[in-house]
């Protein structure tokens, strides 16, 4: 059964291969009159770009977003909005190698097993190409959350064992300064120098290595989130473990919330005329799956890329001993890029149930 | 909008508070022709029923399923199966001091944030009784699994910092068979002995501590998952994150893999005529969010239980301060109780995919 | 697939087989604070029951609503609301003679060739019984409708050739009480009474006899209807079909209008302050699939009840030829039972649609 | 909520506005391995083109397709297949006359009322032209219908007052060809030529007629429809009521089934060792929601274009008096270029029920 639509009422259905003519999305359920920044979509896509700095992989791609529907003067009509990304650098003959033998953890098994046929080069659909359309997506869905006020902001957290401090003080705007200043994406100077290091030592082995991205929400209005399947980090987790890579998510406490007693875990309401603040917020903004409008945060796991530079022993679609060479172009540590990735997929759960929140009550 | 429905082909709905009348689901998309074993429904609710242990919370259900429609002469009839769970020791007097507070890290503030209402009788809608009907869902869809041969085991990994060692070599049943002999549900002896003694202190004191769930599910046919949201993961994911009081889900290396290197991560594939097996598994059974053949494992993260005996400082509904009193039932653990839960809500992902996969080929 | 499931944002899910212990629904959706009038809710199933009256089936079933979740002290709370109905009157034995032999023009055959399977007893799921559960529901979407000031009409407008003029000067509480004064549920005294003579003559025949129920809709706002495919009269003729024993939905001129020209049929716009009125209406109140503010109106075609009291040949699940015997209860006519049943499922798709509209703009 | 979505497993999204860069479609959920006949695909779109006879809008369209994704070596892959129609012939400047002014019986008026906003050169997404991308993948549906034996057919039935006989006794292949030999697409020869002189006349009046289309389904299985709300003919009937300007659906028996007694409309099954067929078909091959075997067969009621060459009266969007002059390209009758429309949508029901059949039973 079709797994391209994600979303109910603010959806997104993308298309595309690594390799074919071209990846897109097309957005359905976009309210109308939201002015559409086209400047701002295209600076997200070049967040994600792939040849942007020396520890992403160099395959050249201008990845230039191109509207073919819903947007008119500038502002959506409540029509499905069709972004399109055409593919320039694909240079299908570097995957020729790839044709009849499986990469190590890579989908190249998995989608043979399923389909029965898949397009090898540059991993067809399974490659993280396809994720262009989610950030093009996902820009959009931050220029709705933007005129409700809510911001988002991910980061680099952890490369391998190198990992951040807690950023909680800085505003959102000052944490995108200084995240923007390095090139891994980290909005820890000190730390980015570390993980920059790190990285350029695995890239030079032929390595890759893991690492986490960490999100914050603020601004959320409480009341988002549709109990009792359509949590607000349900929807969250499933839209982080969606992206390629990722093995893990935890929000509020998260894994180290298991260690806990409940009188130290427990959230502590403070008095207040408005919507309440809690003293702690093991909770991660999120009581019972609904927003209770303190910050949000997140923190998500992403495995080493599977393609490395060296000679790895494998088997082909006939089950019999292979052997893939190390050579191709990828990237030594895929989060500086997936970043911008999390957020987006982070703007678009949160665009949907704004939306949806808008029929909870009489 | 609408989030009490749960999976697309085998697909379930919920209905029913903690102090209600009955709670229920409906099944629509069981195939037909399934015999029904509603001896082996009634034994898996009765794992997770309350009262069963000195370690649980005293609340007394007998949690006695009943049929409603879609079942005719032992098996599945392909139409809507109705179960039904009557509320039978619904003491809502004791939650009659609730009435006008929030619980610190319950729903109360949320609920009432976004519905401007809410049934405070035990939590209502939000009270993890819900879940019962969700293991008695997940019983059916385990029945379907079984037909295909498909296992699924879970057991408490981790009670606040006890953890349980690696399992991996025993068969699912003995596993089943030690898990059974203790009340905490670990199936490691000497580990369950640690937990159950942790739970009594914490319950003595009036507190409740956090715990792990591990699950694994074993004979699992390549091809299961859809790309690129529906990736059998990300559906894994957003199950678990669905149930009360988790706070966390990875799969396969997990938050460990994002500190290790491709060379060491990579599962490299070896040659058979038949599905390929890996020397390593850190994909978790799953690659590009599709089954590989492989075992399939996670690990689900539960926060505290919020309720603790203690008096707490909270607010009123007008924002002002109160105080909550300590009374009334709860579990000071959440994990035992849970181990059927995520075995319920994997059951619901891996038969809503199989029956997904059916449409994959031509 | 599941097909058991109506609506988008208003969504119910029913369940139950004609000699099961009970049918219901599960309405997920319904926003909070809507004040349940479960009088009404019970006003409606009586409208639709069973032995009401000499031209209906004797089959007795007093359809006695029971709410199971989703009200709390007289008001939806915003999650689900699951009403049961139980069955009381199945006297399965009336079925035995049918258990191996396909009555013409029922459901037999094909839900054996579909689930090879199938509960024979009054027709298992496939009975019109099912329907009792969206009267329940389509209950609740017009206190919705009429919060909103929305109102829906039906009645029967054709028994066999026998056809009522045109009611479009009457309000619709006259139409309702002029409707509720005869047995047949025809707005017009007169055209009533050659219905009942007519129903009444085919009942002694042990016959049966097609009609057709027509429906108005009216101070439906601008707006409702979500183009491309989910026009709101796409929806209404789904619903509509959706409905045992209907073969045709036609809306505002209907097969009529395929023989106009456009000069005469295009609806002329009034200079107006406000919503703008036409000076026909043979769009019925919808244009481009968005209602306009005109009055809806659409009429539907039933055929004749299948269950006559003749004997019939037939054949039996081996393909032999076989003989039904005619006896048991039934509908000499079903649309005076329908027209409560239309105005449900009109009810349904309105409500839905009205939810809908509430995120179309920013 | 989006409405551009049709669909279940085998589902579809179309995109793009009549003036637009391009229109298109994503299909999601075509099984893997099905051979893509490209020239087949654009053979259908030629058939539904502007300006391929004198009775047709003189639009200059080429409408050829382009495919961006899904399809590799000539096969589908499973993955979502993109299909884009360039809009080549967009004289905008012909709507600038409209922006401000509703044409009478046009969408422009109601989508002003949802959106606030609309697109309206050509009339952007409420122009039929957006029907291209429903040929498109309808064309692919057909592929995956052809592959199991399923043949689909339609021709103009009826033209204003002129209706075609009943041709029940021609095979598909026959009908194809005499429709495709007259610009009418009317499988009789003689009333097209009366069609077609009626609509010349009606052209060279500056006026519009509305007409019929007529479709059957040979060799459907038996088994196809998921009742209760999801019955084949039920989504048969959204499919062709969401086709722009149609009126009214009917099935087998449809409207004048409600004049008639069950005694002879009641379908009297015949001894057969395999599937068994009726004697009579008024059941139109669906019984209780579900295909039986026999022929399925509808009609759709098509009202006049609303764009006529007469000057006519109306009102702007403030409200006051305005006058629309009777100029641009038009269908003097959408009946002949609708027939591919109905036969793709029809193709797209069918595949879809296709597919979600294949979990009906264990």
């Amino acid at each position: 059964m079709a797994g391209n639509t994600f979303g109910q009422l603010f959806k997104i259905s993308t298309f595309g291969e690594s390799h074919g003519k071209a990846i897109g999305v097309i957005i359905d359920g976009c309210p109308s009159q939201l002015p559409i920044d086209m400047e701002f979509i295209q600076s997200e896509l070049d967040k994600r770009r792939p040849g942007q700095s020396k520890i992403t992989t160099q395959r050249k791609e201008s990845d230039t977003v191109e509207i073919l529907s819903g947007i008119f003067e500038g502002q959506s009509t409540g029509t499905p909005i069709a972004l399109l990304i055409p593919n320039e650098d694909h240079r299908s003959k570097d995957y020729e190698h790839n044709k009849d033998v499986y990469r190590p953890s890579h989908a190249d098994y998995t989608y043979d097993a399923k389909y029965g046929t898949r397009d090898h080069r540059g991993g067809g659909r399974s490659s993280a190409r396809e994720t262009a359309a989610r950030v093009a997506a996902g820009a959009v869905a931050k220029l709705l959350l933007k005129h409700h006020g809510i911001e988002i902001f991910a980061h680099v957290s952890a490369v391998g064992k190198i990992n951040a401090p807690n950023l909680d003080d800085l505003k959102i705007e000052e944490l995108l300064q200084i995240r923007e200043e390095n090139i891994v994406r980290c909005a820890d100077p000190a730390t980015a120098k570390e993980m920059i290091e790190c990285i350029d030592a695995i890239r030079k082995d032929g390595d890759t290595i893991g690492g986490k991205v960490s999100c914050v929400i603020r601004n959320c209005p409480p009341g988002l989130g549709d109990p009792v399947f359509d949590k607000l980090h349900a929807d969250l987790g499933k839209a982080m473990l969606s992206i390629n890579a990722v093995h893990g998510f935890e929000y509020g406490s998260g894994f180290s919330g298991s260690e806990m007693r409940g009188s130290e875990h427990n959230d502590i309401f403070l008095p207040a005329s408005g919507a309440p603040r809690t003293l702690t917020n093991f909770s991660g903004g999120i009581q019972g799956g609904i927003s209770n409008g303190m910050e949000i945060n997140f923190t998500v796991a992403f495995k080493p890329v599977a393609t490395i530079m060296h000679n790895q022993k494998t088997i082909n679609a006939a089950g019999d001993a292979a052997e893939i060479k190390g050579k191709g172009r990828h990237d030594p540590c895929v989060v500086p890029r997936a970043v911008v990735i999390v957020e987006a997929m982070a703007a678009l759960v949160l665009a949907d149930h704004l939306l949806r929140n808008k029929t909870s009550r009489l």
